[in-house]
């Protein structure tokens, strides 16, 4: 089961690693690198900086084949299909939010497993849930749109719900430990997308410093 | 041998590095940091990735003084030569060529003899060849080079040598295989130049979806 | 002692990444982001490349903590101080240059002491001095500031220290060498501010190479 979640979890975001690099001239290839990043970097970067060895993907390499068949059929769907039927787009953002409470739960979980503190914990679950969109935004040229306002708390939802994690660990039971951590991401994801919640924005109206 | 060449490949790299930043207003040291981040980039994502220690360069810092010495060259002879007889550029192209070879096969070997999955080999093999390159452009706030259709199966190229090489390793003798997957890129890589051939590009008619 | 100035180095970077995400939209998750990035980016890079284990801020996570108290704090009062002070903005400018010497202290001190030669202990102490600035304006979409001439000196007067600790190691005592190390970093860069030192740019007249 688990095994599915996080294959379903890592198509997803290789789709939106395809989708990313509409309008941009990217070739095919180009295409799948992208996705690739998208889906694996978050998790790579986690495995790295804390040495679980070997990474995810190098020790079960089904992870980069599941990417790559993803990001091929969206590319050459998204030849046909010119406008998703509105009901697919909902499916798409839900899918997109269940991916992101997925990956932050079993980033922090193997952080704290690994022994980490609390606060290194919860940075994991955040860079595993959105390093991958950050790398891919960056690649295109893009401001990262975890960063931006439009995106209604999506790094933030991912936070939140690592913190319930390392909070409730070894207060709760384990199977209502990920239960909750997995409800904290995607309700408030999907709460902050319905009733449009943003946290502030850095605008201060003058210059204060040129670095 | 091999060793003369991977400091050509380096070489060739770093200048790459110091041409991609004409007319960005980067200075002398910036020049630098572009030419070892495009030569020794690749190989140290995938040393680090595979956990193969120490780093290339870290072991053998001759790597570093190459690349300093080619970028340094490179900065200065730029400043004289305004316009490159067209025969220095088609030799460039050609070094250019090499290196992708060159990078993809020390790549998809080392990988391949750390005992990893094939589709990783291949794609460590990719990475060591394109990911310098993508560091650069990122890092001077381009769309990689390598995505975008104008490059003429760049990553393409290497993909597929490196996946020559993984599918024939064990079937034919070590120098062969070397020669065959060297071969492969190269040979891909200078025919896509000459007939202009390119990966279909990513652009859907409207847009689909609103990530 | 160290231990202090570290935080303070660590303090200082983190509020250069909350002042570098002006003008750009950037949520409140974001800017706490970018100033992890700036100021633990660096430092996470050599212990990764050098596989110095565990990263610094996994086994001490009291400079993570600093980093978000710092940019939380940079982040309010930017909301209400629209200009500073000359004097505030002097003084940021001395613990910034402060913070440069201090990274490519410990990076190179602690890269020499791991056993690296000396042109990649080098290496690491302008890394842990750079690097951090250098993801930091890669995610916001600019040609990173010290790449550029504008900014008088800051990654040549990290390289110039760095090599001095490398030069004078083993020939001067312990403090005296660190002390020679910094005093060449802040020095290099406050003189480089007031006479308008820089680097020159590489701005050849023509396009020599189309890559």
């Amino acid at each position: 089961m688990q095994y599915f979640l996080e294959h379903l979890a890592t198509c997803v975001s290789a789709m939106s690693g395809v989708l990313a690099a509409r309008g941009k001239r990217v070739d095919l290839f180009g295409v799948v690198v992208l996705a690739l990043v998208t889906a694996l970097g978050g998790g790579t970067l986690r495995d790295t900086i804390l040495d679980l060895r070997p990474v995810f993907w190098v020790d079960d390499s089904s992870y980069v084949v599941t990417a790559i068949l993803c990001a091929l059929t969206t590319f050459f769907l998204a030849h046909y299909v010119t406008r998703l039927h509105p009901m697919a787009d909902s499916a798409l953002q839900l899918a997109d939010a269940a991916s992101l409470a997925l990956f932050t739960l079993v980033g922090t979980e193997k952080s704290i497993a690994a022994g980490v503190p609390p606060v290194v914990g919860i940075a994991m679950g955040v860079i595993t849930g959105t390093a991958g969109g950050m790398i891919r935004d960056s690649l295109i040229g893009e401001i990262p749109m975890v960063f931006r306002r439009q995106i209604y708390l999506y790094a933030t939802a991912s936070f939140v719900g690592a913190t319930v994690y390392v909070v409730l660990e070894g207060v709760v039971e384990r199977q209502l430990l990920r239960f909750l951590a997995i409800g904290t991401v995607f309700g408030l994801r999907l709460a902050a997308i319905w009733w449009k919640i943003y946290l502030p924005v850095f605008e201060p109206k003058e210059n204060v410093h040129q670095g």
